[in-house]
């Protein structure tokens, strides 16, 4: 099978592997035990730590690891928000893990603010400072949509923010941003930014939130004390330091993955536009080159897709968290026809993809939606 | 290294190891995902759901995975009591993650009432439904203890909490006793019981409640709705998978360790009292055989483990959670003398712990102590 649903999670490295069952077998020590073999367990910890902190250009202490960036945005929204009271500014193009968590929000007494979108999919810029007032204590916008690849202007959008109100929290929710587009948290000030390892070929069940030095939270998981206080919960050794290592490799191949995913999209593009007309490119032309999102007239997504896989191809169809649910938030967030609403394909690349396997993907897809369409009775 | 320290963490099987890694490799799909593939990852999922429920006498939809026992337990507390108001009776011998979650409880509105212990350490059983009224809604008291190995009569203090107050909930920390000691949650009547896979050699990052079926709790965190919408976050499948190999394996052979581990702690307490006098042992004769824990007068245990270990041998010094504290809540909680509050060493046995190494490790024990009690000035 060829798989190119790498925004919904990817193979895990065999490097990540290896440093795993090594923790596994040699050092699968309790870190908070005050043996000396528990002690290098906790020393590669501060390994990992130092490498995830490093490909966003923040210190080790900014970085919390968490089972994984559902976890994170709950942390970060529930652990800075200590009250009921307040506006919340976002978009309804957000992740399930901050959506719904801020749905939660809503429920507890924040007024939940959902920002303009432009027609690429991200967060308009031009007035977003209008949205913030004094009553307004988070916003939280993600850095690339896992839908539609649209990136958004974090660094103004927070510029922005804290321009109007400097105790103004951002969360950037980063889990598909990181190590696939280049991150600098210090550039772009936000506050906290969330990162997950199973999208960069680490295990699941593994995540981190970095805390901008200085933000006070609460925790969301009370014990131990494990991660400062902030976490409790016996460390995840081997899932942080499998974590360290997927981001470590993940990290140096961004620019060379950008360039080659360009190509990707427009091999991808140009076969389907030459065999037939009858849809609409979701992910923009500024969008993150590893995602190419397509949405297909009168054609269910769901049937696409079997008949991909047959030929060997996994493609998604939107946000994993979402794609057994019959309405998309987010074609209806951008405003996509209705019938294109349940015909969208997400191909996702990673750096195991090659052209040859693209190019065949392509085919395979552009002859299976003239199929389809024919069958439903719409001739091109 | 011989390792005796395995209430803190265990070695992972080389079973569970294989099973993980065919899924970091052949098996990594987003179980939430539409193709066949995923349908896999999914299945698999729900087959380890059906070990572990089967190991507790549960239904498979009473089974909700976690990221640990910490989760676990902060999930059935924070998820039950949804207002300020009401009484929690729970024990000053619990786990961080039950103790300082209720002391979160408590600066949030609750009133937490300590029950009386016996002095083996568990929680006394007679007058217990005297501490149950109208007001109460959580009693939240541990299976096994992990400092002191006692366990506590759950059937009956669920008993008498349920004929004072149905409507009060019952959560059970199972975390040191699954897998160790038999349990069948049906007979002990709770509502929630914590489970964690790294006791019992599984991976760590991974853990399971058990939520009575017809409880209502809301979730911890929030997102793409997964494990039945109560625990959000793309499932964990290795660690999933892991965990239900870890627990069909440890399920078999409860009674055989049992035994094994209670003529262990024969070997150890006999050599102990052939060679030294000053000690006591917290563990008392009804502890969890698994569990020796011992404190030697005016000896501070970690210089003792630190002989041990330049010997081979690793053990603790009770809770890992809380082994850099230097109050230890539990020896209060147990009114330990001061004289011994620094010297508790906790020994936990595992499968792979032979006698042969329960022997080394007895006279290592005995003449380290012997040696640091007349370094000390104190002779026997």
């Amino acid at each position: 099978m060829k798989y190119f649903d790498n925004c919904a999670t990817t193979i895990v490295d065999d490097e990540v592997i290896t440093a795993m069952n090594k923790i596994h077998k040699e050092l699968f020590f309790n870190p908070s035990s005050l043996s000396a073999s528990a002690l290098q367990a906790k020393n590669l910890i501060e390994d990992s730590r130092e490498i995830v902190a490093k490909c966003i250009g923040a210190q080790k202490s900014e970085i919390l690891f968490t089972s994984g960036g559902s976890e994170s945005n709950n942390t970060a929204i529930f652990g800075s928000l200590r009250n009921n009271k307040g506006k919340i500014i976002t978009s309804k193009t957000e992740h399930a893990s901050v959506f719904y968590t801020l749905n939660e929000m809503k429920n507890r007494g924040f007024d939940i603010v959902y920002a303009p979108l432009n027609s690429g999919g991200s967060v308009k810029t031009e007035k977003f400072e209008d949205l913030i007032d004094d009553e307004t204590r988070l916003v939280a916008l993600m850095h690339v949509n896992n839908e539609t690849g649209a990136i958004n202007d974090i660094a103004e959008l927070c510029k922005k923010t804290k321009a109007k109100n400097k105790n103004c929290l951002f969360l950037c929710d980063g889990v598909q941003a990181f190590c696939k587009v280049p991150v600098n948290v210090k550039n772009l000030d936000v506050d906290f930014y969330s990162m997950s390892a199973h999208k960069i070929h680490g295990p699941k069940g593994i995540g981190a939130l970095y805390i901008k030095n200085g933000v006070k939270i609460s925790p969301l998981i009370f014990g131990g004390g494990q991660e400062n206080n902030l976490r409790s919960g016996t460390e995840n050794v081997a899932g942080i330091v499998g974590f360290g290592v997927a981001a470590k490799n993940a990290n140096v191949i961004i620019e060379d993955n950008f360039n080659k995913f360009i190509e990707f999209k427009t091999i991808l593009k140009d076969t389907i536009s030459n065999i037939v007309d009858n849809f609409v490119e979701i992910s923009s032309v500024n969008s993150s080159p590893n995602i190419f999102s397509v949405a297909f007239k009168n054609i269910k997504s769901e049937v696409l897709m079997r008949f991909l896989e047959a030929e060997g191809f996994i493609v998604g169809n939107g946000s994993a968290c979402s794609s057994k649910s019959k309405l998309n938030r987010i074609s209806q967030a951008i405003n996509l026809p209705q019938e294109y609403a349940e015909g969208i394909i997400r191909i996702c690349f990673c750096k195991y993809n090659t052209e040859d396997e693209v190019i065949r993907l392509a085919n395979s897809l552009a002859s299976n939606v003239q199929r389809l369409t024919k069958l439903m009775g719409f001739t091109k």
